[in-house]
Protein backbone atom coordinates (compact mmCIF):
# COMPACT_ATOMS: atom_id res chain seq x y z
CA UNK A 1 0.00 0.00 0.00
CA UNK A 2 1.21 3.41 -0.58
CA UNK A 3 1.07 6.05 2.34
CA UNK A 4 1.75 9.55 1.84
CA UNK A 5 2.94 11.90 4.73
CA UNK A 6 1.98 15.12 4.67
CA UNK A 7 4.07 17.40 6.94
CA UNK A 8 6.23 14.37 6.14
CA UNK A 9 9.34 16.93 7.31
CA UNK A 10 8.06 17.09 10.58
CA UNK A 11 8.95 15.03 13.75
CA UNK A 12 5.82 12.91 13.58
CA UNK A 13 5.91 12.40 10.14
CA UNK A 14 9.62 11.51 10.26
CA UNK A 15 8.64 8.75 13.11
CA UNK A 16 6.01 7.34 10.87
CA UNK A 17 8.09 7.28 7.80
CA UNK A 18 10.71 5.16 9.70
CA UNK A 19 9.31 2.88 11.33
CA UNK A 20 7.02 1.53 8.48
CA UNK A 21 9.65 1.60 5.64
CA UNK A 22 12.04 -0.48 8.11
CA UNK A 23 9.57 -2.88 9.03
CA UNK A 24 6.86 -2.98 5.99
CA UNK A 25 6.94 -2.97 2.51
CA UNK A 26 4.55 -0.61 1.84
CA UNK A 27 5.72 2.21 -0.05
CA UNK A 28 6.68 5.95 1.83
CA UNK A 29 5.68 8.91 0.49
CA UNK A 30 6.93 12.48 1.64
CA UNK A 31 4.88 15.16 1.29
CA UNK A 32 5.73 18.67 1.96
CA UNK A 33 4.59 22.01 0.84
CA UNK A 34 8.16 22.71 -0.27
CA UNK A 35 8.71 19.88 -2.62
CA UNK A 36 12.90 20.34 -2.61
CA UNK A 37 12.19 19.76 1.36
CA UNK A 38 10.65 16.88 1.07
CA UNK A 39 12.80 15.09 -1.65
CA UNK A 40 15.60 16.21 1.36
CA UNK A 41 14.14 14.86 3.91
CA UNK A 42 13.29 11.42 1.52
CA UNK A 43 16.79 10.95 1.17
CA UNK A 44 17.86 11.15 4.50
CA UNK A 45 15.20 8.98 5.56
CA UNK A 46 16.55 6.39 3.00
CA UNK A 47 20.03 7.27 4.33
CA UNK A 48 19.54 6.26 7.34
CA UNK A 49 16.97 3.07 6.64
CA UNK A 50 20.10 2.02 4.56
CA UNK A 51 22.69 2.50 7.26
CA UNK A 52 20.74 -0.05 9.17
CA UNK A 53 20.67 -2.70 6.30
CA UNK A 54 17.00 -1.44 4.70
CA UNK A 55 17.51 -0.24 0.94
CA UNK A 56 14.20 0.95 0.31
CA UNK A 57 12.86 4.29 -1.66
CA UNK A 58 11.61 6.68 -0.06
CA UNK A 59 10.00 9.53 -1.91
CA UNK A 60 9.68 13.17 -1.91
CA UNK A 61 6.76 15.43 -3.57
CA UNK A 62 4.63 18.36 -2.81
CA UNK A 63 1.73 17.65 -0.65
CA UNK A 64 -0.90 17.74 -3.49
CA UNK A 65 1.22 15.17 -5.69
CA UNK A 66 1.69 12.87 -2.77
CA UNK A 67 -1.16 12.83 -1.77
CA UNK A 68 -2.23 11.72 -5.69
CA UNK A 69 0.10 9.13 -5.17
CA UNK A 70 -1.61 7.16 -1.83
CA UNK A 71 -4.61 5.53 -0.80
CA UNK A 72 -3.25 6.09 3.35
CA UNK A 73 -3.16 9.84 3.79
CA UNK A 74 -1.30 11.11 6.71
CA UNK A 75 -2.10 14.79 7.80
CA UNK A 76 1.16 14.89 9.76
CA UNK A 77 0.81 19.00 10.47
CA UNK A 78 -0.27 21.09 13.11
CA UNK A 79 -3.31 21.49 14.29
CA UNK A 80 -3.54 24.88 12.28
CA UNK A 81 -2.51 23.31 9.18
CA UNK A 82 -4.93 20.53 8.94
CA UNK A 83 -7.28 22.54 7.40
CA UNK A 84 -5.09 24.40 4.80
CA UNK A 85 -3.07 20.95 3.94
CA UNK A 86 -6.75 19.32 3.41
CA UNK A 87 -8.03 22.04 1.04
CA UNK A 88 -4.72 22.26 -0.69
CA UNK A 89 -5.00 18.55 -1.45
CA UNK A 90 -8.45 17.44 -2.17
CA UNK A 91 -8.42 17.35 -5.32
CA UNK A 92 -5.96 14.75 -5.34
CA UNK A 93 -7.95 12.34 -3.05
CA UNK A 94 -10.97 9.53 -3.88
CA UNK A 95 -12.78 7.27 -2.22
CA UNK A 96 -10.72 4.64 -2.10
CA UNK A 97 -8.70 6.74 0.18
CA UNK A 98 -8.55 7.15 3.76
CA UNK A 99 -7.32 10.25 5.25
CA UNK A 100 -5.15 9.82 8.80
CA UNK A 101 -4.87 12.77 11.64
CA UNK A 102 -2.43 12.13 14.16
CA UNK A 103 -2.49 16.20 15.54
CA UNK A 104 -3.98 16.73 19.27
CA UNK A 105 -4.45 20.66 20.02
CA UNK A 106 -2.14 21.11 22.81
CA UNK A 107 -1.49 24.89 24.60
CA UNK A 108 1.07 25.39 27.42
CA UNK A 109 0.74 27.43 30.20
CA UNK A 110 2.87 27.85 33.45
CA UNK A 111 1.35 24.65 34.78
CA UNK A 112 1.82 22.63 32.25
CA UNK A 113 0.40 21.22 28.93
CA UNK A 114 -3.55 21.25 28.85
CA UNK A 115 -5.94 19.57 25.87
CA UNK A 116 -7.09 22.77 23.92
CA UNK A 117 -9.22 21.72 21.08
CA UNK A 118 -10.57 23.42 18.43
CA UNK A 119 -14.28 24.55 18.08
CA UNK A 120 -14.99 21.18 16.21
CA UNK A 121 -14.36 19.41 19.89
CA UNK A 122 -11.49 17.77 18.68
CA UNK A 123 -8.83 17.92 15.64
CA UNK A 124 -9.82 14.56 14.51
CA UNK A 125 -13.84 16.08 14.01
CA UNK A 126 -12.09 19.15 12.33
CA UNK A 127 -10.38 17.10 10.01
CA UNK A 128 -13.76 15.08 9.10
CA UNK A 129 -15.94 18.23 8.91
CA UNK A 130 -12.93 19.72 6.37
CA UNK A 131 -12.53 16.49 4.42
CA UNK A 132 -14.55 15.78 0.82
CA UNK A 133 -17.87 13.77 1.06
CA UNK A 134 -17.08 10.38 1.05
CA UNK A 135 -13.62 10.41 2.28
CA UNK A 136 -13.14 8.34 5.21
CA UNK A 137 -11.50 9.80 8.44
CA UNK A 138 -9.37 7.93 10.93
CA UNK A 139 -7.99 9.44 14.08
CA UNK A 140 -4.67 7.79 15.11
CA UNK A 141 -0.97 7.38 16.42
CA UNK A 142 -1.64 10.48 18.85
CA UNK A 143 0.13 9.14 21.74
CA UNK A 144 3.26 8.39 20.32
CA UNK A 145 6.38 10.33 21.01
CA UNK A 146 7.86 11.58 17.32
CA UNK A 147 11.47 11.32 18.85
CA UNK A 148 10.86 7.38 20.26
CA UNK A 149 9.39 6.82 17.24
CA UNK A 150 11.89 8.53 15.04
CA UNK A 151 14.77 6.03 16.91
CA UNK A 152 14.67 2.44 15.80
CA UNK A 153 16.86 1.17 18.34
CA UNK A 154 14.14 2.14 20.69
CA UNK A 155 11.43 -0.26 21.86
CA UNK A 156 7.90 0.68 21.79
CA UNK A 157 5.89 -1.68 23.45
CA UNK A 158 3.58 1.05 23.49
CA UNK A 159 -0.22 1.35 22.48
CA UNK A 160 -2.02 3.57 20.11
CA UNK A 161 -5.47 4.21 20.19
CA UNK A 162 -7.68 5.01 16.95
CA UNK A 163 -11.04 6.67 16.13
CA UNK A 164 -13.34 6.82 13.07
CA UNK A 165 -16.85 6.04 11.83
CA UNK A 166 -15.87 4.22 8.80
CA UNK A 167 -15.34 0.69 9.91
CA UNK A 168 -13.15 -0.52 7.25
CA UNK A 169 -10.93 2.66 7.07
CA UNK A 170 -10.65 2.02 11.33
CA UNK A 171 -9.92 -1.80 9.88
CA UNK A 172 -7.26 -0.41 7.22
CA UNK A 173 -5.36 1.80 9.68
CA UNK A 174 -5.42 -0.40 12.92
CA UNK A 175 -4.07 -3.09 10.39
CA UNK A 176 -1.15 -0.56 9.69
CA UNK A 177 -0.36 0.42 12.98
CA UNK A 178 0.24 -2.70 14.08
CA UNK A 179 2.72 -3.50 11.10
CA UNK A 180 5.20 -1.23 13.27
CA UNK A 181 6.79 -3.56 15.98
CA UNK A 182 5.68 -3.47 19.63
CA UNK A 183 2.79 -0.85 18.41
CA UNK A 184 -0.85 -1.64 19.50
CA UNK A 185 -4.04 -0.63 17.99
CA UNK A 186 -6.90 -0.37 20.30
CA UNK A 187 -10.23 0.88 18.79
CA UNK A 188 -11.54 3.78 20.89
CA UNK A 189 -14.54 3.74 19.17
CA UNK A 190 -15.80 7.13 16.88
CA UNK A 191 -14.55 10.22 15.94
CA UNK A 192 -17.37 11.59 19.17
CA UNK A 193 -14.83 9.85 21.46
CA UNK A 194 -11.59 11.62 20.08
CA UNK A 195 -11.25 14.22 22.10
CA UNK A 196 -10.14 11.89 25.38
CA UNK A 197 -8.00 10.54 23.00
CA UNK A 198 -6.31 13.51 21.70
CA UNK A 199 -5.97 14.85 25.43
CA UNK A 200 -3.22 11.90 26.60
CA UNK A 201 -1.08 13.87 24.41
CA UNK A 202 -0.63 16.63 27.02
CA UNK A 203 -0.89 14.61 29.54
CA UNK A 204 2.13 12.42 28.71
CA UNK A 205 4.09 15.68 28.33
CA UNK A 206 3.45 16.19 31.87
CA UNK A 207 3.83 13.14 32.86
CA UNK A 208 7.50 13.15 31.61
CA UNK A 209 7.86 16.66 32.64
CA UNK A 210 7.28 15.61 36.69
CA UNK A 211 8.98 12.36 36.78
CA UNK A 212 12.51 11.90 37.18
CA UNK A 213 13.82 9.65 34.23
CA UNK A 214 10.54 9.52 31.78
CA UNK A 215 10.41 10.95 28.64
CA UNK A 216 9.27 10.29 25.38
CA UNK A 217 6.62 8.40 26.79
CA UNK A 218 3.48 6.29 25.23
CA UNK A 219 1.01 4.37 26.82
CA UNK A 220 -0.08 0.81 27.34
CA UNK A 221 -3.62 -0.13 28.10
CA UNK A 222 -3.94 -3.37 30.52
CA UNK B 1 -1.21 6.47 59.42
CA UNK B 2 -5.40 6.39 59.48
CA UNK B 3 -7.39 6.36 56.03
CA UNK B 4 -11.23 7.43 55.66
CA UNK B 5 -12.67 6.22 52.74
CA UNK B 6 -16.18 9.32 52.27
CA UNK B 7 -18.35 6.92 50.41
CA UNK B 8 -16.38 4.19 51.06
CA UNK B 9 -19.65 1.46 50.68
CA UNK B 10 -19.22 2.50 46.82
CA UNK B 11 -17.14 0.40 44.38
CA UNK B 12 -13.86 2.58 44.50
CA UNK B 13 -13.90 3.04 48.38
CA UNK B 14 -14.03 -0.90 48.52
CA UNK B 15 -11.47 -1.00 46.37
CA UNK B 16 -8.81 1.08 47.96
CA UNK B 17 -9.99 -0.16 51.35
CA UNK B 18 -9.34 -3.82 50.50
CA UNK B 19 -6.17 -2.72 48.99
CA UNK B 20 -4.55 -1.16 52.01
CA UNK B 21 -6.10 -3.15 54.78
CA UNK B 22 -4.67 -6.00 52.56
CA UNK B 23 -1.58 -4.62 51.37
CA UNK B 24 -0.42 -2.24 54.06
CA UNK B 25 -1.01 -1.65 58.05
CA UNK B 26 -2.74 1.23 57.99
CA UNK B 27 -6.12 1.85 60.16
CA UNK B 28 -9.07 1.95 57.69
CA UNK B 29 -12.20 3.91 58.49
CA UNK B 30 -15.35 3.29 56.39
CA UNK B 31 -17.64 6.15 56.04
CA UNK B 32 -20.87 6.99 54.92
CA UNK B 33 -23.80 9.18 55.29
CA UNK B 34 -25.56 6.26 56.83
CA UNK B 35 -23.18 4.52 59.98
CA UNK B 36 -25.34 1.13 60.07
CA UNK B 37 -24.33 0.94 56.42
CA UNK B 38 -20.73 2.24 56.95
CA UNK B 39 -20.73 -0.85 59.36
CA UNK B 40 -21.89 -3.38 57.70
CA UNK B 41 -19.75 -2.68 54.79
CA UNK B 42 -16.53 -2.52 56.81
CA UNK B 43 -17.82 -5.72 58.44
CA UNK B 44 -18.09 -7.02 55.24
CA UNK B 45 -14.45 -5.97 53.92
CA UNK B 46 -13.09 -7.80 57.88
CA UNK B 47 -14.93 -10.91 56.68
CA UNK B 48 -13.22 -10.93 52.80
CA UNK B 49 -10.14 -9.79 54.36
CA UNK B 50 -10.11 -12.54 56.40
CA UNK B 51 -10.89 -15.25 54.34
CA UNK B 52 -7.30 -14.61 53.08
CA UNK B 53 -5.65 -14.72 56.33
CA UNK B 54 -5.52 -10.92 56.96
CA UNK B 55 -7.01 -10.01 60.72
CA UNK B 56 -7.38 -6.78 60.46
CA UNK B 57 -9.99 -4.49 62.08
CA UNK B 58 -11.90 -1.95 60.10
CA UNK B 59 -14.32 0.59 61.36
CA UNK B 60 -17.37 2.17 59.90
CA UNK B 61 -18.90 5.49 60.31
CA UNK B 62 -21.13 8.33 59.67
CA UNK B 63 -18.69 10.70 56.91
CA UNK B 64 -18.13 13.49 59.74
CA UNK B 65 -16.75 11.14 62.29
CA UNK B 66 -14.74 8.80 60.02
CA UNK B 67 -12.69 12.06 58.55
CA UNK B 68 -12.33 12.95 62.33
CA UNK B 69 -10.42 10.12 62.94
CA UNK B 70 -8.54 10.14 60.08
CA UNK B 71 -5.85 12.08 58.32
CA UNK B 72 -5.94 10.65 54.91
CA UNK B 73 -9.76 11.50 53.79
CA UNK B 74 -10.76 10.05 50.45
CA UNK B 75 -13.87 11.48 49.01
CA UNK B 76 -14.83 8.43 46.58
CA UNK B 77 -18.43 10.26 46.10
CA UNK B 78 -19.93 10.62 43.16
CA UNK B 79 -18.39 14.32 41.56
CA UNK B 80 -22.07 15.91 42.25
CA UNK B 81 -21.76 14.74 46.05
CA UNK B 82 -18.08 16.03 46.54
CA UNK B 83 -19.10 19.47 47.56
CA UNK B 84 -21.74 18.48 50.12
CA UNK B 85 -19.48 15.61 51.54
CA UNK B 86 -16.78 18.39 52.14
CA UNK B 87 -19.35 20.71 53.92
CA UNK B 88 -20.56 17.65 55.99
CA UNK B 89 -17.13 17.08 57.07
CA UNK B 90 -15.40 20.16 57.13
CA UNK B 91 -15.02 20.95 60.73
CA UNK B 92 -13.56 17.52 61.32
CA UNK B 93 -10.96 18.20 59.22
CA UNK B 94 -7.29 20.16 60.42
CA UNK B 95 -4.20 21.21 58.56
CA UNK B 96 -2.41 17.89 58.98
CA UNK B 97 -5.72 16.07 57.36
CA UNK B 98 -5.37 15.42 53.50
CA UNK B 99 -8.13 15.49 51.13
CA UNK B 100 -7.69 13.00 48.11
CA UNK B 101 -9.92 12.87 44.96
CA UNK B 102 -10.36 10.75 42.68
CA UNK B 103 -13.27 11.28 40.85
CA UNK B 104 -13.83 12.04 37.34
CA UNK B 105 -16.65 13.58 35.43
CA UNK B 106 -18.05 11.43 32.80
CA UNK B 107 -21.07 11.69 30.76
CA UNK B 108 -22.41 8.96 28.32
CA UNK B 109 -24.33 9.08 25.28
CA UNK B 110 -25.26 7.03 22.32
CA UNK B 111 -21.25 7.15 20.93
CA UNK B 112 -19.49 6.52 23.79
CA UNK B 113 -18.42 7.91 27.28
CA UNK B 114 -17.13 11.44 27.21
CA UNK B 115 -15.29 13.83 30.01
CA UNK B 116 -17.54 16.27 31.28
CA UNK B 117 -15.71 18.65 33.61
CA UNK B 118 -17.47 20.48 36.32
CA UNK B 119 -17.58 24.79 35.95
CA UNK B 120 -14.83 24.57 38.11
CA UNK B 121 -13.13 22.77 35.09
CA UNK B 122 -12.19 19.39 37.05
CA UNK B 123 -13.17 17.21 40.05
CA UNK B 124 -10.01 17.85 41.36
CA UNK B 125 -10.18 21.80 40.89
CA UNK B 126 -13.57 21.69 42.30
CA UNK B 127 -12.48 19.96 45.49
CA UNK B 128 -9.96 22.45 45.57
CA UNK B 129 -12.13 25.42 45.45
CA UNK B 130 -14.88 23.47 48.68
CA UNK B 131 -11.97 22.64 50.23
CA UNK B 132 -11.32 24.89 53.70
CA UNK B 133 -8.44 26.94 53.53
CA UNK B 134 -5.03 25.34 54.62
CA UNK B 135 -6.54 21.95 53.68
CA UNK B 136 -4.51 20.36 51.07
CA UNK B 137 -5.90 18.76 47.75
CA UNK B 138 -4.55 15.89 46.02
CA UNK B 139 -6.02 14.03 42.78
CA UNK B 140 -5.34 10.43 42.50
CA UNK B 141 -6.79 6.64 41.78
CA UNK B 142 -8.73 8.79 38.94
CA UNK B 143 -7.95 5.83 36.74
CA UNK B 144 -8.45 2.38 38.38
CA UNK B 145 -11.12 0.10 37.35
CA UNK B 146 -13.42 -0.35 40.98
CA UNK B 147 -13.95 -4.18 40.25
CA UNK B 148 -10.19 -4.67 39.62
CA UNK B 149 -8.95 -2.99 42.58
CA UNK B 150 -11.52 -5.09 44.83
CA UNK B 151 -10.48 -8.39 43.66
CA UNK B 152 -7.88 -8.87 45.71
CA UNK B 153 -6.67 -11.96 42.84
CA UNK B 154 -6.40 -9.18 40.07
CA UNK B 155 -2.68 -8.64 39.74
CA UNK B 156 -2.60 -4.30 39.13
CA UNK B 157 0.60 -3.77 36.97
CA UNK B 158 -0.56 -0.23 36.52
CA UNK B 159 -0.06 3.63 37.60
CA UNK B 160 -1.72 5.96 39.07
CA UNK B 161 -1.65 9.90 38.60
CA UNK B 162 -1.17 12.16 41.15
CA UNK B 163 -2.02 16.06 40.94
CA UNK B 164 -1.56 18.26 43.94
CA UNK B 165 -0.54 22.24 44.53
CA UNK B 166 1.07 21.28 48.37
CA UNK B 167 4.24 19.09 47.57
CA UNK B 168 4.19 16.88 51.24
CA UNK B 169 0.62 16.19 50.43
CA UNK B 170 1.36 14.73 47.03
CA UNK B 171 4.23 13.04 48.29
CA UNK B 172 2.19 11.65 51.42
CA UNK B 173 -0.16 10.55 48.57
CA UNK B 174 1.61 8.80 46.36
CA UNK B 175 3.71 7.03 48.76
CA UNK B 176 0.27 5.51 50.33
CA UNK B 177 -0.45 4.44 46.53
CA UNK B 178 2.16 2.63 45.93
CA UNK B 179 2.24 0.65 49.17
CA UNK B 180 -0.84 -1.20 47.06
CA UNK B 181 0.88 -4.12 45.31
CA UNK B 182 1.50 -3.23 41.52
CA UNK B 183 0.38 0.44 41.76
CA UNK B 184 3.16 3.19 40.89
CA UNK B 185 2.10 7.20 42.11
CA UNK B 186 3.24 8.90 38.84
CA UNK B 187 3.14 12.90 39.17
CA UNK B 188 0.99 14.54 36.84
CA UNK B 189 1.72 18.08 38.02
CA UNK B 190 -0.43 20.48 39.73
CA UNK B 191 -4.02 20.90 40.20
CA UNK B 192 -4.09 23.09 36.91
CA UNK B 193 -3.33 19.89 35.44
CA UNK B 194 -6.01 17.90 36.47
CA UNK B 195 -8.39 17.43 33.87
CA UNK B 196 -6.42 15.21 30.94
CA UNK B 197 -5.89 13.57 34.40
CA UNK B 198 -10.03 13.26 34.75
CA UNK B 199 -10.14 12.69 31.13
CA UNK B 200 -8.17 8.93 31.06
CA UNK B 201 -11.47 7.93 33.04
CA UNK B 202 -14.22 7.68 30.39
CA UNK B 203 -11.16 6.90 27.82
CA UNK B 204 -10.42 3.44 29.67
CA UNK B 205 -14.33 2.48 29.52
CA UNK B 206 -14.31 3.69 25.63
CA UNK B 207 -11.24 0.89 24.59
CA UNK B 208 -12.72 -1.97 27.34
CA UNK B 209 -15.95 -1.06 25.26
CA UNK B 210 -14.40 -1.49 21.70
CA UNK B 211 -12.16 -4.40 21.98
CA UNK B 212 -12.54 -7.67 22.87
CA UNK B 213 -11.18 -9.83 26.00
CA UNK B 214 -10.31 -6.50 27.84
CA UNK B 215 -12.17 -5.13 30.87
CA UNK B 216 -11.44 -3.37 34.20
CA UNK B 217 -8.38 -1.61 32.26
CA UNK B 218 -6.13 0.45 33.39
CA UNK B 219 -3.06 2.77 32.21
CA UNK B 220 0.96 2.16 32.31
CA UNK B 221 3.36 4.92 30.98
CA UNK B 222 6.04 3.42 29.42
Amino acid sequence: MRIALLGGTGDIGEGLALRWAYHTDHDIVIGSRDPEKARAKADEYETELSSRGRDVKVTGFENKMAADRARIVVLAVPPYHVADTIEAVEDSLSEDDVLVTPAAGVKRDDDGFHYHPPKAGSVTQLVADAAPDGIPVVGAFHNLAAGRLANLDAELDIDTLVVADDFDAKDTVSRLAEEIDGLRALDAGGIANAAEVESVTPLLINVAQNNDGMHDLGVRFR
